[in-house]
């Protein structure tokens, strides 16, 4: 059917708060905007962050219908599109590249000022919504909805992929892939030899194993509550696994007892300050690297101590794996 | 006098304890063991740890002989020293390079295994003192006590310098101005046209103005409650001048409003926790790199929001400027 410049209406999971079960629903998805692309979605994957949404420890308005790792076909296009046509195979991202603010122009950023994530508006960039259900506008999460049959997202929070790209699958790499790889080869640039430890070893986590593993790590230790995710992480590379509720002391005791000295690089893909701390307390004291992941509440705090900082440990953020449009040669 | 293999007798600044005036005493100071050097020390900077040690927010223990920052005159030296000879013209080194321990071996590494800094001994790497006075054993500062006419230093914690150097003047150059310099230059990498702001405007933020006007930096805001130190760091190349305790609002939202969008690297040389925030705050969340160079007390702890962390900022702390005698092409 020819959706183009209708409304459409479709299937699609609510939440209509947090902590509650979704709910399937009847939904409105207005025809795209100006600058805005209407996707039928096939896939989607489910993050750590949208668990973190519908448990209500990272702050989003409600009712709203989350995901954000999706895979799709284009199903229409609002004015002024020209970076796909209806037909093509496309991912969603949640953080847009505008490749017009500061950020997008800086060859080391990559946090788009269009993000809506930090905070979250629930809202398209003119400050509406999209969707309707039972008369009610639901709210966008981080304005690139997935959980639905069809979506409207911003231009600049799609990306093209090959035509052969198998829909049922890709939707992966539109966040938890390079998220955690990109994490592991370019921002972290693991280097031949050294040694890693990866906390969490859900979607990014096992990313950014193979992030560590393709880049030639001698060792890398995963650590997980989960035991059910170590055969799996072993396969991808993990070469020790830990299991912090089985040890009788904390992690990042036992990664230093392990390695002597700390290692080399540390990741962090939970998302909560203990594990940043153990991840931060696991590194080299003189030359560590430690990569933030997680996405954390925002009323949490880190809490590092302050005099050993110097000894020359360093502590990174990163997003969606520090992947840029524009790659200059200092990038 | 040849004073090989004997003990000397000379003056030294003792502080008994701390938050008292030193006492200018005749100490005893025992000739060098193997490995050891034996210094004639012509002058000494004060450092800002020095003055944390003696106002007791940085633990080391009394009574000892303070001061790191030191030049002199190589008078005698041990069994197996190899790398100076009486008459050589030397620096002592608060962070020593044994050359031989990982840190060392490891490129991006200069915070050697035999530092006596975190945590500090006040002894020798033989577990003993080479200082008495009135009978009692007085403890080192940092293994490199230079508030002394005689000191002993491990040889490892010993540079030699050029023969031409005026030794009044070079006692800065053993850690003020490396540890200043080298932040801006080596560890941080400050980039041709960025943006730049530096809390502390003492010897190391003078230094570390120096490494980013040096490395193009195009805009360099200086912040200090003492307004005496402007008119020096204009001279160096500060072009905004900051005092915290005149605004009225804080400094990292002043600085934020001054550049739109964060400064590219934040220096914090002051060593206390409201002033690693505030340069951790002003950084750009993209991709602002916040270097830490003030050695904080102990017990004080950096606390961070923790969700904003992945938004690409960069944490990095840094010793004497990162300076190693060892450097590969990593490096």
């Amino acid at each position: 059917m020819n959706t183009s410049g209708k409304a459409v209406t479709c299937w699609a999971a609510i939440a209509w708060k947090k902590i509650s079960p979704l709910s399937i629903e009847e939904v409105q998805v207005e025809p795209p905007k100006a600058g805005e692309v209407h996707i039928k979605m096939i896939s989607s994957g489910i993050c750590g962050s949208d668990d973190h949404v519908l448990k209500g420890t990272f702050p989003v308005k409600f009712p709203l219908i989350p995901g954000h790792e999706g895979a799709g076909i284009v199903e229409s296009i609002g004015d002024k599109v020209s970076s796909v046509k209806p037909g093509d195979k496309v991912l969603t991202l949640i953080i847009p590249q505008c490749r017009e603010c500061n950020s997008c122009l800086h060859c080391k950023g990559n946090f788009c000022e269009k993000q809506d994530v930090l905070p979250s508006s629930g809202l398209m960039l003119d400050g509406t919504s999209r969707f309707t259900c039972k008369g009610k506008s639901i709210y966008h999460s981080f304005r690139v909805s997935t959980f639905t049959e069809y979506s409207v997202v911003p231009e600049i929070a799609v990306a093209k992929i090959d035509d052969a790209a198998p829909l049922d699958k890709v939707c992966l790499i539109s966040c938890g892939v390079p998220t955690g790889y990109g994490a592991a080869v370019q921002s972290a640039k693991v280097t031949p030899g050294s040694t890693c430890v990866i906390f969490g070893l859900g979607g990014v986590g096992s990313a950014i194993v193979m992030g560590c593993k393709a880049s030639g790590a001698s060792r890398i230790i995963g650590v997980d509550i989960n035991e059910k995710k170590f055969s799996q992480a072993r396969a991808l590379g993990v070469t020790d696994c830990l299991n912090p509720r089985k040890l009788k002391k904390s992690v990042q005791e036992v990664v230093m007892e392990m390695m002597g000295v700390g290692v080399d690089f540390a990741f962090e893909a939970v998302g909560l300050v203990d594990t940043m701390t153990a991840a931060w307390e696991s590194c080299n004291k003189s030359y560590g690297v430690c990569l933030i992941v997680g996405l954390a509440s925002p009323e949490s705090q880190l809490s590092l101590e302050a005099a050993k900082i110097i000894t020359g440990k360093t502590l990174k953020g990163v997003c969606l794996g520090a992947s840029v449009v524009c790659c200059c040669s200092e990038a």
